[in-house]
C-alpha cells in the first residue's frame, strides 16, 4: 500500500529489495546535520531514569520551552510528537462549525480532523505561477501569491453559517509540501476573524532568528491561536518523537484533562532539554540550508521537465512533467533513493514530487539520478 | 498538589527536600529487577536509528507481541504506554450507554471516560472482611469476595437503559490498588453480557504463565473484549511508555484512523522486541515476587493498626489505622520513602496505602521505617 507519509523505509526498502539502513531518504524532511551529539549524549545519560515515571507536569521541560519562547511554561504543552498534539487541536477544531484547510495540506491534519468528524473546507493556494522558468528573473524566492483571495472566495457566499468567526483555521508556516511563508502580518487579519487559528509551525526553526516568522509573540494576545511545534525535524529525532503546542493554558489544561498523563517519555524529554541549548548546532543549520536548499533548486530546474517552486524550508517541491510516482519506483529500485510522492496530496496528484534538502553529496547523488532517468 | 498517580517523584522530592534519585519509591509498582540488560542493550542500539520515522505499521513489533499471545499481528495494536490505549477504549465505551466500573479503580480510568463523556456506574469490590488478621487462618491469599454480587445489585433495578447488553465493562486484573485477581472463568460470563469489556491486565505478567488468568485466548471469540497490556512494569520502562491493545483488528483499525501514525518511538520497539524473548528475566521474576511478597505481607500485617490485603500482584494494599496521608508525609520527610497514599480512590480514602514489591533489603527499611513511625 502506498504510504501517505514521508519517511516509510519499510516500504520503501520492500521495493528497492534491500535493508531500511540502505535507502537514501529525500521523503522525510529531517536535518542531515544532526541529531546533535548534544541529543546522543543526552540520551545515553537519561537510560539510567527509564525506571521511573516521566514528571506527568513535565515541570523542567516546559521551563526549558518556556525560556526559549519567553512565555510562562503554563503557555506550553509537549507531546508525543506534534502529531500527538494535533489531534487534540483537531477535537477544538471538530467543536466549530468548520474549519478551513488550506490545501494541499499534510495528510495526517484530515486524519486529526476526521477523527472528531470535523466538517473541512479546502482553501487551495495559489501554485499556477510560482517558480515558472521564464519567470526567474522577476520572480524572487518567496514571492507566491497571496493567500487571502484563495482563503476567502469559497466561503462567502456558500452560507453565514461558515463565517469565519463561527469557524477554525489550520496551516501550516512554513507551508508543507510547497515551503511557502506567511509574514507574520499576513496571518494577522485570521487570528481577528476566525474562531481558531491553528498554525503548525514545524519547520519554523529551519528559519534563522532574523528571517522566522512565529505567531508565538502574539500567542498571549490571542487565546483563539494554537501554535504547533516539532523538535524532531530540525533536531532529527523524529524516531524519538517529541513536540509542543503553545496555547492559552486554560485550552491546554483541558487537553490534559483528556490525553494520558504521561504523553513523552523520559528520553524525548531529555534530549529536549539539550538541544535547546545547542546554539553550536543551531547555526550550523542555519549556514548550511539557504545555501544547499538554492543549489539543489537550481540543479534541479535544469533537469528538463522538473520545475521546483520556492521554498523557505528544508524541502522543495518539484513539480514534473513525468509521473512522480514513476519517478519514485524508479528512484527506489535502481538508485535506493526515495522521493516524497504526492499522491496523498489530492490538489497535486502525480504532477509533482517532494525532496528534502540533503548534504550536498547526498543532493549531487539524487541530481544524477534524475538525469540518468529523465534523459 | 497530591499527586493522582504513583511514581511522582519530582512532587515527593519537593516534600523530602532531596534531589528525586534520592527517593526510595514504594508508590509506582515497577519490578526492581529491571530494567533486564537486554532492553538497555537494545535501546543502545537503536539510537542510531532516531533519523528515521518509526515504521507506522509497527510491523516487527506487532509480530513479536503476536507470537508472543499467539494471534494473528492484526489482532494487536502498540501504543504510547498502555494509557494513551485507554483514551481510545474510553471513547469507545463513552458510545454506550454506561460503562460499569469496578471500585476502587485506577485513576486513570476515570480520565479516560470522562474525556469523551462516558457514563459511569460504581461496581465496588467487597473489601470487608478480606485479609482480616482473626482469618488469617482460613482465608488464604485470593480468597475474596466475588465481584458478581457487588457488580450487580447497583445496575438492575434502576434502569433497563443500563442493561449490561447496552453497557461496557472496564476493569483490571489483577486489580489495581488491591491485587484481587479473577479467574478467567469469572469473567466469561460478562463476555455474554456486556456490549464492551475492556480488561486491564497491566500486571498480568507478573503471574508465571500456570497461573496467569489473561483473557487473550478469548479474544478471537469475542469482538466486544479489549485487552490492554503494558510492558513497563515487569521490565522497568515506565520513562519509555510502551503498552499495547489486544482486540478485534476492525476495532483497532478505528483506534488507527484516529490517533498520530507515529504512537510509539523507535527506542521503545526496540525495547519491547529484545524483552520479549528475555526469558531469563521472566523466570527470575517469577521466581522473586511470590516469596518476596509473602514476607513483606507478612511483615506488615506484624505492624500494629496495619493490615495488608492478600495480593497475586507486585504491590500490596494495605489498611491502615492512622491516616495513610499522615504516614506518606512522615516517612517522606524522614526516611526519604514514598508510599502511594489512597487518597485518588474515592472509596479507599485515608484508610489505605499501597506499597510495591521491592527488594528484600528495600522492603527491610520500609518494614524499619514504618516501625519506627507507627510505635
Amino acid at each position: 500500500m502506498q504510504p501517505v507519509h514521508g519517511g516509510n523505509l519499510a516500504w520503501a526498502a520492500a521495493i528497492a529489495g534491500c535493508s531500511s539502513d540502505a535507502i537514501l531518504d529525500f521523503s522525510a524532511s529531517i536535518n542531515p546535520l544532526g541529531p546533535p551529539q548534544s541529543a546522543i549524549a543526552a540520551i545515553q545519560s537519561a537510560i539510567s531514569q527509564l525506571s521511573s515515571y516521566p514528571d506527568p507536569n513535565y515541570g523542567e521541560l516546559r521551563t526549558a520551552l518556556a525560556q526559549v519562547h519567553q512565555l510562562p511554561p503554563e503557555w506550553i504543552l509537549p507531546g508525543n510528537g506534534s502529531a500527538d498534539l494535533l489531534t487534540w487541536a483537531g477535537w477544538d477544531l471538530s467543536e466549530l462549525a468548520a474549519t478551513y484547510l488550506v490545501t494541499p495540506a499534510f495528510g495526517d491534519y484530515w486524519r486529526a480532523l476526521k477523527a472528531f468528524g470535523a466538517k473541512v473546507v479546502g482553501c487551495p493556494l495559489d501554485l499556477e505561477g510560482v517558480g515558472e522558468k521564464e519567470d526567474k528573473g522577476t520572480r524572487g524566492q518567496g514571492e507566491w501569491e497571496k493567500v487571502p483571495p484563495s482563503l476567502y472566495p469559497p466561503l462567502t457566499p456558500r452560507s453565514s453559517l461558515l463565517a469565519p468567526s463561527k469557524c477554525g483555521l489550520l496551516l501550516n508556516n512554513p507551508h508543507n509540501p510547497t515551503g511557502r511563508l506567511w509574514q507574520r502580518e499576513e496571518l494577522l487579519p485570521y487570528l481577528e476573524q476566525f474562531a481558531l487559528v491553528v498554525v503548525d509551525e514545524a519547520f519554523m526553526d529551519f528559519l534563522p532568528p532574523a528571517a522566522e516568522q512565529s505567531l508565538t509573540p502574539l500567542v498571549q494576545k490571542y487565546p483563539n491561536l494554537v501554535i504547533l511545534r516539532s523538535l524532531t525535524k530540525f533536531y532529527s529525532l523524529p524516531g524519538l518523537r517529541l513536540g509542543y503546542a503553545i496555547a492559552h493554558p486554560a485550552r491546554l489544561n483541558r487537553w490534559l484533562a483528556r490525553r494520558d498523563p504521561w504523553a513523552v517519555n523520559t528520553l524525548a524529554v531529555a534530549a529536549a532539554i539539550a538541544v535547546l541549548k545547542d546554539t553550536e548546532f543551531q547555526r550550523q543549520t542555519w549556514a548550511w540550508l539557504p545555501p544547499t536548499r538554492s543549489r539543489l533548486e537550481q540543479e534541479l530546474s535544469q533537469i528538463p521537465g522538473l520545475q521546483p517552486l520556492p521554498s523557505t524550508a528544508n524541502f522543495l517541491l518539484v513539480e514534473s512533467e513525468r509521473p512522480s510516482s514513476a519517478l519514485q519506483q524508479q528512484l527506489l529500485k535502481y538508485e535506493r533513493i526515495l522521493i516524497r510522492d504526492c499522491l496523498s496530496f489530492s490538489e497535486l496528484g502525480d504532477r509533482y514530487f517532494r525532496v528534502a534538502v540533503r548534504s550536498t553529496t547526498e543532493n549531487e547523488r539524487l541530481i544524477k539520478a534524475l538525469w540518468q532517468i529523465t534523459t
